[in-house]
């Protein structure tokens, strides 16, 4: 298999835990996309994914897959022993549940505010992302409102269970530590009160497929 | 079971046609939220899904699922036979990365544009998608011109194969299915050369669980 990415960004990371949690590491070969230089943008790559973001994985036979959630579901479903997505309905319910919640009001939230309201990944990727809109920045500040709100949502998630989606680790948890780092990077920093989603950060930090990903 | 929406709404209608797909319509009660008076918006809705959305499902143990990917997951693998979420890891990422396309790409950007840039479903309702933003009738816009080219890749994807994630009826065909029948509502017209989407629109309006949805 074959994986289209960029080392330490937020979304690639995602699989790249997938990757160690079900010791698939030596199974991928990865090949770098040049994000700052917007090549996710450009014809060849759209060709893979057309909507242009990374991670893509490239399955033996050819066939392309994007989204993290879906490559998830194939990396986790390959040997038949799911551990990330749900092993029965009602945890594949909840897990996808807490995996939509995670995109959209912390992951997703905090790339709109990085690339509409902060300089992003500079002026080359800037022009791929809806140039010259006249909200654009004050779109971007609505979705770091959203973001922070997020956070605020997922502390009290972990006030009553000790994953965000229940009794045990799950790729939710992988897209919200995801989502926590690009809030780093974005300067969006994670409220004093979250104690509960502080010290769950601290603990996945050190869970093994987190500390030492692909 | 019970499930908390509002008959003939795109999002709720996708899980009535998950329903009768499964033959689980008879373990059902539905509970109609009056959307135009944004009760989904309301703290009684949001202690259930505090995303503000329906649909919801409310299994017998009082758990609530919300996000269609989910309670799709949840029903399709309820009897052990999932015939709409995928049988096998390559069919699930398929399916699952063409179900996120459906929704950023075609159903979510017709949302945005239909509450943003159009009177919506009223002013009670448009009051919470953030009010008094100066951006907010060229952010839709800008949804609008998405959901456009997303018909254009659903048609592209269409020319090669029978259904949006392959040779078989999926979730996925489900979306794209509600997508066009929310874009109807938004006055979003199927550009006259999308042949191939419009072609098996017709087809999949014939399928027994979306001619008779739950």
């Amino acid at each position: 298999m074959k994986i289209y990415d960029i080392p330490g960004f937020p979304n690639p990371l995602r699989i790249r835990i997938v990757l160690a949690e079900k010791r698939l590491t030596s199974e991928v070969e990865f090949v770098k996309v040049d994000l700052p230089a917007a090549e996710h943008k450009q014809p060849a790559f759209l060709a893979i994914n057309p909507t242009g973001t990374v991670p893509v994985l490239q399955l033996d036979d050819g066939t392309f897959i994007s989204e993290c959630t879906a490559i998830t579901e194939y990396l986790d479903n390959l040997d038949g022993k799911p551990v990330l997505t749900g092993a029965n309905p009602k945890q594949k319910a909840i897990i996808h549940m807490m995996q939509k919640r995670a995109e959209s009001e912390l992951i997703d939230a905090i790339g709109f505010y990085f690339h509409h309201s902060t300089p992003g990944l500079g002026d080359t990727l800037r022009h791929y992302k809806y140039p010259d809109w006249s909200g654009r920045a004050e779109w971007g500040n609505l979705q770091r409102e959203k973001a922070v709100a997020g956070m605020h949502y997922f502390n009290s998630v972990l006030g009553s269970r000790p994953f965000i989606a229940g009794e045990s680790f799950s790729m939710a948890d992988i897209t919200v530590w995801a989502g926590l780092l690009f809030a780093g990077f974005a300067g969006i920093a994670l409220p004093a009160e979250c104690t509960d989603l502080s010290s769950w950060h601290a603990r996945i930090s050190d869970h093994p497929s987190v500390k030492s990903p692909a």
